[in-house]
């Protein structure tokens, strides 16, 4: 049987849809991550591009927009085990070219710009209480990795009740069978995962 | 480039190590799923028989053991977005023959058998701070399935700062392909991956 | 200057509101807390009585309500500092007499009983996430004691976001003074402290 | 009965004990909270001169340090319920003098420097886990004020299982009896509360 197979006799993979509110959480769209000689990968470059469209419409719509960077401190007096496994994530400090938000898509006033040392933009930040005040209970991911922070920012996002989307042009990776992959099991467990045009008139319908 | 040369050459995949004191995490070891017909797969029963002597080896050096059991209220009363999905997890009552764990790995006195509704372990239940009062350090996780509740277990473990470690031949899944991927992530950015008998050599020296 | 002189020069003990969507808290309304040989005091049964109709009024506007209760395991497997403490914590287990609901509250099918181990009807029991997803905007808690799990109960509500409301008639303590002290603190920093009878007109009015 | 007696009838208060290894925890020493005309009182100032010996000796014995402060963001993206009881609070942007920490206190290399929104020093700020990391088992706190940011920090200190002390002449508050309240409820449940120089002994001994 194809794992398809195996998923839908077992009834996953249902559809949580959309509920009264969407948020967008942008994961870790900063200048490392779009540059293969760091964090990088090809599909990332894309991914910044599509989203352009989406961060314009959720604007528009004045709904709630959160943008994700990792910070750790310049003395590295906040390191954790993550570091242990990728020493090169305490090169993103505060003013590191490469831990800055890449230029397409600047926050603007009234967007958090959320600092985290982990996977996933949930953990031990207060997002999920931020969105909370915000009357949101859908949650919208794009950012990178698919395969890192955005599994595990879906798989909390979930985890906290919101309805979760990802949008799957808008993720991308460092190589293309994690990205794969992890949107399999993201769909199957987690998230209604759809491009981003059908996104767009789901939105308006809301 | 594979994607194994990849992430070489962005320094990811380096060890966490092990700590001073392991703590074992039994993830949902229970009936339903090493029923194919529920949540199960052939690779889950044979995870079982892998972990029999794991556990013995930690009852012996008298270390800290949790189990874990999926566990919703009878009447749905505390239903979640997991749910929604994945209906057959309302299923998972206490007294449902599918939520007990297999009778090969039955929890003995001062295991703690540890209720959830989430994907991860950790997720709203506590689990951090039992290990914390118990002196753990490095969390050895087996159990099922892979790419479901050990995947967000993992993810969990590495962000509240514990070592990780996974036995391979102590995680099942219903799906080959997906029980592989989510090995090469783990191994890349959250834990060190290793057969039981590897480990069990690591943790005599411990 | 008196001490509600100072909060008011600073600027502190301002309403924080009641939103779109109330959701009712009773904490460890049990019966060993209503048992002045074991954890009560006289206010406590006072506070029972004038639980009645509040509760009655959520359930005909059919709001969602939960239920705590402190329970530990039968084999003290799950102890933890707060047991250091407070010893006589760990005989509240699953079916002791005094860790049951007292019989003028009984929950009924869709009410939550929510298990916890500690002061916080929130901390790591996913209550926050329950009342998410049931659109509950507004925290309105009632039980026992003041001093104690009300008042972890209320910092917590208020750092998860909530609005929250302490019912003053419908919370008690095992003495007066501490009674009294958290009210005054609550009301100046973390929730509306107001009458039961209040409430229930204002609750008409949402 | 005096509510002494109470407490003593129903066996709380007891000891929680110094564990293994101490970290300290200076909460919200910042200059807005020894300014009176701010959020300040007359006490503040001297638990700061308490302090800076007991800072001293944790940085003698290298043990863990953290430093807290309130921190908004500059254009109120991430205000909170906090912020409705106590408007103030968003004048504690980054860069403000209130939001610095007091000079007498000033954090060297290695000791982290936590931004919190919200009263627990370890409400979605990663503190839990930093410490576990570090080895701690015992959490010492010092700060301001004790009826607020210190009460809750000692609360979710003790859930997240840390053996907890406050050190009594080095917690401070804008008033009196709310201080004197609160270290009574302290006491009784969640630290064991004592003079600094009683823990100085005690710490030479760990």
């Amino acid at each position: 049987m194809s794992k398809e197979d195996i998923y839908r006799k077992q009834n996953m993979g249902n559809a949580s849809g959309i509920g009264s509110r969407c948020g967008l959480i942008l994961v870790d769209f900063v200048n490392g991550f779009v540059d293969e000689t760091q964090f990088g990968g090809p599909h990332i470059v894309e991914a910044v591009k599509a989203t352009v469209p989406l961060l314009a419409a959720f604007r528009k719509a004045q709904l709630p927009v959160v943008h994700t960077r990792v910070v750790f401190a310049d003395d590295d007096a906040n390191q954790n085990v993550f570091c242990l496994k990728v020493p090169p994530l305490l090169e993103l400090t505060e003013h590191a070219h490469a831990s800055q938000i890449v230029p397409e898509l600047t926050p603007i006033k009234g967007e958090w710009v959320l600092r985290k040392t982990s996977a996933s933009a949930f953990f031990s930040t207060g997002l999920s209480e931020w969105l909370r005040l915000r009357g949101v209970d859908t949650a919208v991911v794009v950012g990178c990795t698919t395969s890192g922070c955005i599994r595990a920012t879906v798989v909390d996002a979930m985890q906290f009740n919101f309805r979760t989307v990802v949008i799957e042009d808008c993720v991308g990776d460092r190589a293309i069978e994690p990205h794969d992959a992890n949107l399999f099991d993201m769909r199957q467990k987690y998230a209604d995962v759809m491009p981003r045009d059908t996104f767009l008139q789901l939105l308006m319908k809301v």
